[in-house]
């Protein structure tokens, strides 16, 4: 009887730079542990502060702020076991930035004292992560010190029940350690824990909790012992990307199997007991990948209301034109805010058909929306006159006129920042809401939009599904709701901007973008990282669509020479690279596939390059 | 005679990315120097890929290119050694982010033929600084291998004049070792450097070369050898922050005074010779803090020059309102690129006085700029009138109307877009142009300033000055040029938006800002990373004046009571806390302070918090 141990995970949702909130939340959490007669209980990473705090790490009176909320923790472990994350600092050390020197810690008391302090030993740091740039790791410590890593990472003997346990504790990437020359977990083993605890901070992203579930048998396979994962739920950004953090705290079988996983997004206390007689895994949550789609609906309609909880808005404003990407859009927003917080307004220039101005309003009235119509052409016109009219005098003696003269993109332009800057932004305001943007990933990486026209906003709910993905989900929210929020012929029609007579979607004139290969394309660019060069050489090796993933026929079709495929590539190329200036002014986008753009990619304004290679595979093949 | 040696500092402009552009630079600089009789020619850090590329460096295809370009230069090192920056690869081993592993490294050719490469020790991760994101240090290669620093950091013996000589190379950061807990220069000292070079690339800030002189002298006090910085020249970027590369490449004598330096921001060979008889300092190039304005107008004019030289852009467009920040930009443009090329247009609606029109004008004729007036008093008046008639219909049935009625602040708001985005970015785009934002760091701070108006622009050249700043700079120009470049009356009138009648400047109503004393609340928050905690314990010691460096009279004058003070404070934290969501889609800033808004300081979109300390400092205040 005295062999088990009830563990409480507490996937507590975590308000980034509020501390005294946090500490409220565990507090509270622990008294109901407490009456659960559980004996240990387990909050996430950086339970305290938040986690993606950007430099605030650099602000002493906050950092000491968090570390003095550790004694009201501690007093309030009588009877239990805790185990928190928060930071740490050392005050007779200096940081690599001069600054006091900070660790990622785990604090573990018990029955209101101390039992010791945990530190993070791997630094993430791709992708949005930058512990390095904030913490001191406990392999940095090792090697100051002259001692082993194994040194550091035994497993605290805790008493529990009368017992003492060996219990093993890891931070986050301590148990993704794959790429690193260290292997914290197995080094806590090798030490004799019992069972692992590994508190995480880790945000949701496509595809991911099937990835840690591998990670973990495999971290366990030669020491089959109990590991407990617990993450947090809530959002939390640098700005730039917003970070969805799902939850799915899970305990796990000495084998490896699932014992218990956590509802996604849910606030919750996952309970378990270890080492009980019978273990079984839990059949109802094997997770797979037949629920992407409707995972990826949950976290975007989890993300657009914890995001709006935090910049305390209530209202949203949507330009809604009949197409694909607004109305996806308004769908979630319906579905996250209700339609009675969403005002969409259509702003109709001539160029837009009936069609989809039908569409737009035929949308709104299947989501009971707030709508509008509220037309541009009378202020588009009178703006392409003023501006054509106004002219320039050099103001140096010699009196040299400049006429201002508008190009037909220029014209297509004055309608984007029209409908963004004007109308969107000025009715937002007037009704203390915030409007969206409503672009997708393939656009934002081809700027193919307008900067203060269509890429304003307070939020880019779609900017990291690329475009052949909005439409899939537009179905998907249809599908799942048994009818038609999404009117059929907005799936139909041609993907168009409508800002021209060459974009008429009823004469089946649309964007100029071959969605299905470039979706593909800038995915190789943007996610996994390839070069132009790459993609010449599975072009020449014939494997570019196998590659890829995208059809073979869509190159016979539309590029049936070389020159015509390396137009395209380096032209696609170009516009990623160029259009970055863009994306600078760009609002914060939900990252939900493996590199969004934003402070996930981080890129810079410079010439577009192509290597040697690729300039001679080029030559090679134009020959 | 033999003892002598003959060194080419080369302060090369690098092409960040163009690392085919790079090498073709290095060789021809090569052939110079050989020309020249140079024993040893030395190239910056990462002088062949460029240093600021954000995550470029994860692309396999760039880096292998970048490292193929080493052949041709150690090809061309015939007769002299050649020591030059690049990125390093090891095949058999991983990075930290699974990618093959990376390093920031110097190459020495001698002959020909490669003698050895330098890794990088200390890698820097502060401000813009990212190398552990991309690079694997030195420090952990010894921590992996269980060798110790000393092994691995030994000069190079290389023959120069029939001698061996022992060379210590090192990188940028491992000179600046005293926040680490490495020495990496004393380490080289300690295993027999007969004299240091450091190759760097290293961004200007305000009196960073004064520090440096320090430093260098500090790690060179024990074993006094000669020092040699190699420093390029050029504008780096990482999307929200342009980096200003002033070169500066420096000679030090062994007794650490300055025996030669170069021009800043000029690309050029600074050549000296190291070991001969006579040492003696350069006393013509003592850097002094007298020289502030003008090394800071000289960064902020290379800066504009090559940001428009990279974006291939030639044209400026320019809102000038007769303020004070409009008429810096403008005149900081027309030093740079000269008055042909700029269009300022000066956008009146019915608040903006006679005095300030008249301003802009004799602005423009005092700079020989080409000047528009494009009233918006029209168009405003359409929007406002549009707006505030139109109406959403709720379409669940209940046909609820929701009227749409903008406030005085709301058509404020309206103003400064229709200028910022129906104007600015209408004539730019007709004109081939790009249009520049004027905004200073306090107003970019505090968000005086109108999403998508006047946070428009390509770029933010004042972005990092305080508004008294922006006065000195401008009396600075005046006061340099000798004649009245931005006119008296500019100065004379109270800093305002002229967006209301109560924003009039002939009745000498202003900005709701006492700029003495905010920007120096800023500059704590926002450089000194000081926390309203940190203001409240010295407003309670009576020391806040003095540590911020403001005129204590200002406190009395303003805010007679600790309430008052208190609620300010709260005020403008609140402020430059939930502003941050403006930065987000702001333009990119010079960085010339000891942080700027962007990169430089990375925020995160949270609640605003006020530590325990604070909140109990706050309740004895107000006692």
């Amino acid at each position: 009887m005295h062999k088990e141990i009830k563990v409480a995970a507490c996937q507590m949702y975590i308000e980034p730079g509020n501390p005294a909130i946090n500490t409220k939340t565990i507090i509270e959490e622990i008294a109901h542990a407490k009456a659960n007669g559980d004996d240990i209980i387990v909050f996430p990473e950086m339970a305290v502060p938040g986690y993606l705090l950007g430099d605030e790490w650099e602000n002493e009176a906050f950092v000491r702020d968090c570390i003095l909320f550790d004694q009201e923790i501690i007093a309030a472990t009588a009877g239990i076991t805790a185990i928190w994350g928060n930071v740490s600092i050392d005050e007779e050390k200096a940081g690599e930035d001069g600054r006091v020197r900070k660790y990622n810690a785990a604090i573990v008391a018990q029955d209101g004292r101390q039992l010791g302090i945990s530190y993070k030993t791997l630094m993430p740091k791709y992708r949005e992560f930058d512990d390095e740039r904030y913490f001191y790791s406990l392999r940095k410590m090792a090697q100051d010190s002259k001692r082993t890593i194994s040194e550091y990472l035994k497993p605290y003997h805790i008493e529990i029940k009368g017992k003492q346990r060996k219990v093993g504790i890891s931070l986050c990437e301590d148990m993704w350690n794959d790429d690193y020359t260290l292997n914290p977990i197995q080094t806590l083993l090798d030490n004799g824990a019992e069972f692992i605890i590994n508190i995480s901070c880790s945000p949701w992203t496509w595809r991911k909790n099937d990835k840690r579930h591998r990670v973990v048998r495999q971290r366990i396979k030669s020491n089959p012992v109990p590991f407990i994962y617990v993450n947090n739920v809530g959002t939390q950004n640098n700005g730039k990307n917003i970070f969805l953090f799902d939850g799915s705290s899970t305990f796990y079988n000495p084998d490896g199997s699932l014992a218990k996983v956590a509802a996604g997004y849910k606030a919750e206390q996952l309970r378990h007991t270890i080492f009980a007689k019978q273990q079984k895994a839990d059949t109802k949550v094997q997770l797979s990948s037949g629920q992407d789609r409707e995972e990826l609906l949950q976290g975007l309609i989890y993300g657009i209301r914890d995001f709006y909880k935090k910049i305390r808005a209530k209202k949203t404003v949507i330009g809604i034109s009949g197409g694909i990407d607004s109305s996806l859009s308004a769908a979630l927003f319906a579905l996250a805010l209700s339609g009675e917080n969403i005002y969409a307004i259509n702003m109709p220039s001539k160029y837009n058909s009936e069609t989809t101005k039908s569409a737009a309003h035929k949308l709104a009235k299947n989501l009971g929306l707030n709508y509008a119509v509220i037309p541009i052409q009378h202020s588009y016109e009178y703006t392409i006159n003023q501006l054509n009219n106004a002219e320039f005098t050099r103001l140096d003696g010699s009196d040299v006129i400049t006429k201002v003269q508008l190009s037909q993109l220029n014209n297509e332009n004055v309608q984007a920042r029209d409908r963004g800057s004007r109308i969107l932004a000025g009715v937002a305001s007037a009704l203390g809401a915030v409007f969206i943007n409503n672009g997708n990933k393939t656009e934002t990486a081809l700027g193919y939009s307008t900067l203060y026209g269509d890429v304003n906003g307070a939020l880019a709910p779609l900017a990291d599904l690329y475009k052949i993905e909005v439409y899939e989900l537009g179905k998907y929210i249809n599908e799942r709701a048994g009818k038609e929020f999404i009117p059929q012929e907005i799936f139909d029609i041609p993907a168009s901007a409508e800002l021209s007579d060459e974009h008429k979607v009823d004469e089946g004139k649309g964007d100029p973008i071959i969605y299905p290969y470039h979706d593909k394309l800038i995915r190789a660019f943007v996610e996994f990282r390839l070069d132009p060069q790459h993609m010449l050489e599975f072009y020449k090796k014939g494997i570019l669509a196998e590659k890829l993933h995208f059809d073979n026929a869509l190159l016979q079709k539309h590029f049936d020479t070389p020159a015509k495929f390396i137009d395209d590539l380096e032209h696609k190329w170009k516009l990623f690279k160029i259009n970055y200036f863009k994306r600078i002014q760009a609002p914060p986008i939900f990252a939900v596939s493996r590199r969004a753009f934003g402070f996930d990619l981080r890129e810079s304004q410079n010439n577009v390059y192509f290597t040697q290679k690729y300039l001679q595979l080029k030559s090679e093949l134009l020959k």
